[in-house]
């Protein structure tokens, strides 16, 4: 029940450990294209460029920005967390000029700071993280797509810690390009980052493109003829050698992560099943019970209330309680993870996630029972059946409001 | 049966189906730290930086070389095949000055050349495929470390396609950083590349060493005060990143990929209980016998029968016979999977592989009794029972020779 990486789906699993096919087995590929297809739906994109990047959800994040940056570029970072900080220091290895803007840990950019932002740095790239779990807050997006396409910036973000967990839209959005990860609200386990990639960036990362030596045939370019492009600076990261091998072309690249591909796809296949929108609802549900719940407990939360993302809470430690022995006393004696927080958060709250195939209501339950216990025994005033009783009647409640106002939410929730 | 990937051991598909746990569990802690034990010895080493990198074993070549290689460094690069290309391809976008020597398809290097070359090009770094299986020959590399050392030249090579199935020594050899992948002789899937680095290798990594913004703590370097190194261009597979990750400190980087790391040890437990001799013994006996088999059905091996790879076999596509035709039919209607080829023997050979799980007599014999039959059918002259006939042949041969020579041999090889 931590940030992430979590449980995975049984389901994900199981299919991990499916037999392997050849890379270019008609089997192997047409798994490549309804993977493509699945993803689609899970960012609601129209994107053809709609694939996986064979690594962590950290990769995805710098085959997407070392594929759009050239070295010189400059590009506009609003930070609010840590994973704002690993954006814009990706941007800076790719030689990036990197301009950032910060805010308080905990709170989020309007939409009018980050056009003033774009207005003083003339970015060629916003890069922005949608949901950071070490604050546990997501920079709402939907007017940022206008806002970049007015002023010709490309609109990049992560998702790993927010997509199928809360409210996303790659196309209504507008964005340019975006990288995700399995091992949050998607169910699976990291070494898979999902991403989409609209016709702008497509363009420009093509643009870019240079063809292996081994396997480049006679009148192929080194470099694209078009324009002033640079090459870019990663062959394993190259996305337009990526596209090729995932597109018609079949282009040799890399060797595809087959059991990864298995597991990414079951992640999409149950998600689509479920449908994205009852998944994020499934989140929303979990996520307020897990909240009211530790509110129940007597904890007090982290962030604004305004942003909050669905599937990861902070609560701030007790005064007087050791963060690291409840946290050791919960995982030895109970099975359960919570998480610890980085920078300005460190020893100062703990991260309790609900999400995926923990977007449960016994895991909720179950947490916030054995909280309860572990944080009696070292001292905390707990009322005692807090927690489950105010994660009770947030159910209750939801339900109620869910069953008046869409009849169809509460089976959708019961899956 | 192609050149990989191909079937991974049903063992390592079922530890990847195991539930996940979290990051700094101390169970997945344990794990790691197992992990570098199992791949010292599957590398023969004593190296403490002995590593998973998440991605696949092109993501290996381009951590070592974006950490070893700083722009402008110059860098030899001796090709012999597909792979050679791409390390140098790797090396340019690293903003090495890549020198290359190149040998014709088939064949290796001696060691004079090698030296010489490096004498003629003093080169920080000689980066040299092990095996390559475009070509189906391995560069002997057993004199090498002796030649970098005396030249004060760095030594890598990519052991992706041999690693197991062929002689290799890490520190014997006088390496400083070898990469592979699970997909070949290790009888796992694409996806994670095990790599070791010496300890010169790693005092060089770690001069250019940058902490991120986001987790560093006051007082810590942006970039280390040690010589006038540059930072690594990448963060995703910056290995001093990675080596702390590994290491005591366990400072957050990438979230490991944990069904990856459960099939990366799971291969190498495999091996380890064999014994890295007897995997390799048991590729030669196989290969062997594959290749003798392939030459009873009348084709002709392809590559200089000195250096050739135990693994995998070229062998040249009849005149009249359609490639592709065949191993079309091979797939669909016996479900047998042989290679195809890159570059100059595009269209001029099939690659036929025995590898990891693969490496087993039964695939061996059925490979060679279907292909008779396919072949046949396109028309090429084969004798009945020719292949499967050389094949039986070899076994006996060599299980004689093998039993008179060490008497326990026979055992290792029916495990």
């Amino acid at each position: 029940m931590g940030p992430g990486p979590i449980n995975a789906d049984p389901r994900v699993l199981r299919a991990m450990s499916a037999q392997l096919v050849g890379q270019y087995d008609p089997a192997m590929t047409a798994y490549m294209t309804e993977t493509m297809g699945l993803y689609r739906d899970v960012f609601k994109t129209a994107n053809e460029q709609t694939l996986l990047i064979d690594g962590t959800s950290r990769a995805g994040i710098e085959a997407a920005l070392v594929s759009m940056i050239e070295p010189g570029d400059r590009v506009l970072v609003p930070i609010f967390g840590r994973f704002g900080h690993l954006l814009r220091e990706i941007a800076e290895r790719c030689g990036a000029e990197v301009h950032v803007r910060e805010v308080e840990w905990g709170t989020v950019f309007t939409p009018e700071q980050i056009e003033q932002a774009i207005i003083e740095t003339k970015p060629k790239l916003l890069a922005v993280v949608h949901g950071d779990t070490s604050t546990t807050v997501a920079q709402p997006l939907d007017e940022l797509g206008a806002i970049c396409r007015a002023h010709g910036v490309l609109f990049y973000t992560d998702v790993t810690a927010s997509l199928a967990g809360n409210t996303f839209e790659t196309d209504a959005w507008g964005l340019d390009a975006v990288t995700a990860g399995l091992q949050k609200c998607l169910g699976g386990p990291s070494g898979s980052a999902p991403a989409t990639f609209s016709a702008k960036a497509v363009e420009l990362i093509n643009s870019r493109k240079s063809i292996e030596a081994g396997i480049r045939s006679e009148g192929d370019p080194v470099v694209s003829p078009f324009g002033s492009a640079t090459p870019i600076r990663s062959n394993y990261f190259d996305l337009s050698m990526i596209f090729d091998y995932w597109g018609a072309k079949r282009l040799n690249h890399h060797t595809e992560a087959t059991s990864m591909l298995y597991g990414a796809r079951e992640c999409a296949r149950l998600l689509v099943d479920e449908g994205i929108d009852a998944a994020v609802e499934r989140h929303r549900m979990h996520g307020g019970a897990m909240r009211e719940g530790l509110r129940g407990l007597g904890l007090r939360v982290f962030g604004d209330e305004r942003y909050l993302m669905n599937n990861v809470t902070a609560v701030y430690i007790p005064e007087g309680v050791v963060g690291d022995a409840v946290r050791g006393e919960l995982l030895d004696d109970f099975g359960i993870e919570i998480g610890t927080s980085f920078g300005p958060l460190h020893g100062k709250v703990w991260r309790i996630g609900t999400m995926g195939y923990n977007a449960r209501k016994d895991t909720v339950l179950t947490t916030l029972s054995a909280f309860e216990q572990v944080l009696r025994r070292a001292g905390a005033p707990v009322t005692a059946g807090g927690g489950v009783g105010a994660a009770y009647d947030f159910y209750t409640d939801a339900h109620a409001a869910s069953a008046a106002a869409a009849p169809e939410f509460a089976e959708a929730d019961a899956v």
